[in-house]
């Protein structure tokens, strides 16, 4: 970018899974795209609770939640420096809709419809799932004030379960949607993040799933990807 | 229909607030669209686990859960009886793209592209966060074999939040998606039926939110809404 103009997008963000899946997802497009999908990082430090304050529930995300992205290109709604995008599967979905033009990381819901409906079935699956749940694994294991064995074991053993389910969806296909063994796209974008922070969920290993393990390595190989792990940059 | 043909769908499901999201929007369209979305009820009774029988997570749900949306129109990838689809907001947004062609409960994207973002961003708040959480108080306060009062308390107090952040969205608005006031469409029906369970849950009333309680009245208030509520007939 020119100093002289501002990027298109802003990302408030911090380092979890759910802010990395859009740092991960717009560095791909940047990959292929270039500057259209250039965007500034606002980080919003989750642990002073910025993310709750009122000029980011009125004007971001009225939940209170990072990542939100704010799209320059289209007038604001809620007083933002352009059209807010929070929930992150809904800003995976926008980024898609109007800037992946190619179809390179989803698919075209009229030319491939079960596809595209299966990448949804996914998103939505992780969304529902994997994230909630191995969030309440986190609570429990990590950050509560009480020691709950019940609640610790419940969500650990659910976030398993979830696992499980994507290794026998990944049992003949390299990908979670798209034709034949399936094409890299938002669907597998959306769930990997929290599949990396296994460890801290309180799964030592993910070698009991091995096509998922597999899945993960192709996925963390990539260098776009490692650029939007990166994001924000947290010293 | 006549007694010759067979209904378009096929939906699999029992009487909870996931499944009767997918036959109160079934209803609606049935309004509209008239036999083109008629559909034949399989009830899974998730008491006795039947949704995590292998025939059920071979052909319809890996994930092992009502509901699930059969097409007979278009070809099955799992040897169902058409194509199968899972994850509630993925049905609606499938039974939207290929049965609602007029637009009547979804926004065109390419024409009402905020809007249609709008509506995506409030299904993802209501799927990761609403449901998950509405059903963690649930189990707490219902199914646990503990009696744990942490756990109540949270994802009560959890509950509550979330129903305060649609109050915050239905301030000046009518319905949670689409321009001026809003348009009843799939983003109110993918939370209505949580919202209708909130006593299950340890919510006494929702008189505290007074603009979500007027919502709730327009929408129970439907005939169409009525029908969907009484699928599957339990009895």
């Amino acid at each position: 970018m020119s100093t002289a103009t501002k990027a298109p997008f802003i990302l408030y963000t911090d380092g979890t899974p759910n802010g990395k899946k859009v740092s991960v997802h717009l560095e791909e497009l940047k990959s292929i795209y270039g500057d259209k999908v250039a965007y500034d990082v606002e980080r919003i430090d989750i642990r002073t609770n910025k993310q709750k304050e009122p000029w980011f529930i009125d004007t971001l995300n009225p939940n209170g939640r990072i990542p939100v992205l704010v799209d320059r290109n289209r007038p604001s709604t809620t007083g933002a420096e352009g059209f807010a995008v929070f929930e992150t599967a809904a800003i995976l979905l926008y980024l898609s809709q109007h800037y992946d033009p190619e179809h390179k990381l989803w698919f075209d819901v009229a030319k491939q419809p079960e596809d595209y409906s299966e990448m949804l079935q996914w998103i939505f699956f992780a969304h529902g799932g994997v994230g909630p749940m191995q969030g309440q694994s986190n609570h429990f294991n990590k950050y509560a004030p009480e020691d709950i064995p019940y609640a610790k074991k419940r969500y650990l053993e659910e976030t398993k379960r979830l696992y499980g389910v994507l290794e026998i969806r990944l049992r003949n296909r390299d990908w979670l949607a798209g034709p034949g063994t399936g094409v890299y796209s938002i669907a597998d974008i959306n769930v990997f993040p929290w599949i990396r922070g296994h460890k801290f969920a309180g799964i030592e290993s993910i070698d009991e799933f091995p096509r998922l393990k597999a899945w993960f390595d192709r996925i963390e190989a990539r260098p776009t990807v490692q650029a939007g792990l990166a994001v924000p940059k947290t010293q």
